[in-house]
């Protein structure tokens, strides 16, 4: 597997036991993963970049929580309507959106 | 936030309705998390390594998929019985697991 350029992860408090329940599930953060596939697939960024949604990074009082590899840039109190800057900048231009960076 | 030294993502299908369902799920994803909890404990690496578990990485024949940055290694086919393997190696001496790297 060649990793791809970007890997974005996305908190949606998802539990080993199937429950979803949580902080960042409760403050839309599968409405951030929805807005992310579709500014990746508008933007033809599908062979560079990946989504993928997680449990808990353990720092709920800042989330939603995202973390974008391989820099491990760590965003918080992430909202769907920062999505399109998170792409804009980091993803397309390489520069972390520093408002959201924690 | 500083990111850990090492972050191993692994998937144990979750998805985010909430349903825990899927092929990494049924072939002891779960235990491979505890797993590595349970190493990484032990060998007091918990302040530079993180597990996170996700949603699917889209490669469920090869499952289960585990993922390691900011190398951006894929590993699948992972056992319980690997993750000593993979924290020895891997994580303590920086040498990939070649046999289940995919």
């Amino acid at each position: 597997m060649v990793s791809p350029k970007y890997h974005i992860f996305v908190c949606t408090s998802c539990r080993v036991n199937g429950q979803q329940k949580g902080f960042c599930f409760s403050k839309d953060a599968v409405d951030i993963v929805g807005k992310f596939m579709e500014e990746i697939d508008s933007r033809d960024l599908s062979s560079e970049v990946m989504v993928t949604n997680t449990g808990c990074f353990g720092i709920c009082n800042k989330g939603p929580i995202i973390v974008i590899y391989p820099e491990g840039t760590w965003y918080g109190n992430v909202t769907p309507d920062d999505v399109e800057e998170i792409v804009e900048s980091h993803i397309e231009n390489g520069n972390a959106v520093e408002r959201l960076v924690i």
